[in-house]
């Protein structure tokens, strides 16, 4: 192999290949959101895929291929709940894994699969010179439309689903440690996709939402620009351990953050469903070129790494 | 990485994970046919992943990367073919390609899209050390129960859609030369999904059907212990340019293999739908031990390297 799509040339290529698609039917949404959107209208239907590379996505020092396991299908639950769905069904290709690995990796991806109900319904194996391991998943509306990153209006409240930034302090300490464990460690290695929050969410009018997969500025920005709104921030939620740059630009939390008009409809929907109150953290503009965090531009830090 | 699912493990690791998955509900199938099905009975869904690896599924020297495209999503298209179903839509992940080269696979894969009908709706993009290419799969009845390997009984006829071994013939020829041009190098470079073929099998009342990926032997055995049969095979279609090892052995041919019970049924079916006539080539038995072609026992030769 020669060349690779490096960062700067990721969203250039997401860009190719969305032209090269082209928009799908009315009513339809493909390449370009947290999951496809497939019809019909009155029970749509959820697609999205989403892989992991070593040496790129996960290094064998910190954490187990089981954790790996739990991670990958963790990855692709959180797209699912960024577009306030349910969870389906997985299938999983892994490329590269010895009798033994494959083993440690299912322990991991099966204990995702029973605990947040998605079970691994197939799959394909190979040999290759590095591990890779690609899941995708297809998952049901919960009774609304799905939420998509687009349909934020100006005036809206922000909201994130829990502090930010553990995954990414959890990473740090590993890298110090590899024997490291802590609230943070466990962020990092068994990642929680936000289900019910993302259900929650739908149901309380949410109009946009994404889940925070390469950071929570770059996620957000991304959220912004298919709206065509602004946003001016009063808070960031830090994760106790984690720094405020982690919080703003580490990767891999799989909070969701969702805009909604109705702030006292959002608190409800959570209440009734037994879950933590999401936190506001500001409020959507008109002035697409605002991204303002207490009163100063906010960098869109964090990993382009993601197709969609 | 160290070690890697070698063939000799393969069936065992396709074991290990359908054991570690379990069956599924009663109605569904999961692991072990070519696509996963899913319900409701009323309207089943059909999924399925494959994945091509450099240097396992493919090497550069013996096409481009538009044709590593198409058979990709050929190789995933013919999966659903073989339950009688329809193509829905595909999501693709691409590790360690190019932007350069991201285009060229595209190209392919939206070529193959186009002329099959199954709409490329989402994918995740990475770095990697080597190529690597996953697509997963959405398809839909097409208005009967999804064929499964499972469902031969003895006394029904062995048919296949076409002539064998093509695929493996335009390997060896471009390994002779890759500039070699043939029926043979088209039939390995643009496979053909046999879409029309399998949903007329099924209307025609096909018990059983696999599609020859791995191997027209071990793929034809498969089917066979899935269900429970012995089969005694009279014919051996060869490819013009085909030696019989190759239509025995050689895999990439993605023709259907189909067991029915009515072959005037079947005849009828394929004319209606305008189709050439599938090739009968013998019988399945009560005999599970018996594996026959003209009288001698039958070498289950071609690749394992799929999970289903």
């Amino acid at each position: 192999m020669t060349g690779s799509v490096g960062r700067p040339h990721e969203l250039e290529a997401i860009e190719l290949l969305a032209s090269l698609v082209g928009p799908g039917p009315e009513g339809e949404v493909w390449i370009g959101d947290d999951a496809a959107v497939l019809g019909p209208a009155s029970a749509p239907v959820l697609f999205a895929t989403d892989l992991a590379a070593e040496g790129v996505h996960f290094d064998r020092r910190h954490g187990t291929l089981a954790d790996l396991g739990w991670r990958v299908l963790v990855q692709n639950l959180s797209d699912i709940a960024a577009m306030g769905g349910r969870p389906r069904a997985a299938v999983v290709a892994v490329a590269g894994a010895g009798f033994d690995e494959l083993g440690l990796i299912y322990e991991g991806l099966l204990e995702a699969s029973r605990r947040f109900g998605c079970p691994v319904v197939g799959g394909d194996l190979s040999d290759a010179t590095a591990l890779n391991i690609s899941v995708a998943i297809l998952g049901a509306s919960a009774g609304t439309a799905p939420v998509l990153r687009s349909g934020a209006g100006p005036g809206e409240t922000v909201f994130v689903t829990g502090p930010l930034g553990a995954a990414s302090a959890g990473l740090r300490e590993l890298r110090a440690d590899p024997g490291a464990r802590s609230a943070c460690t466990a962020a990092f290695l068994r990642p929680v996709p936000r289900l019910g929050e993302g259900v929650a969410a739908a149901l309380g009018g949410a109009r946009a939402m994404i889940d925070v997969s390469d950071g929570f500025g770059i996620d957000l920005r991304r959220l912004a620009e298919a709206s065509g709104v602004g946003v001016v921030l009063d808070e960031l939620p830090v994760a106790p351990g984690a720094t405020p740059d982690e919080a703003l630009g580490g990767g891999e939390d799989y909070e969701l953050v969702f805009t909604a008009p109705d702030p006292g409809a959002v608190a409800a929907r959570f209440a009734e469903s037994g879950l933590r109150a999401p936190v506001p953290v500001g409020t959507t503009t008109a002035d697409v070129a605002e991204f303002l965090l207490r009163g100063v531009p906010l960098a869109s830090t964090g990993y382009e790494h993601r197709l969609g």
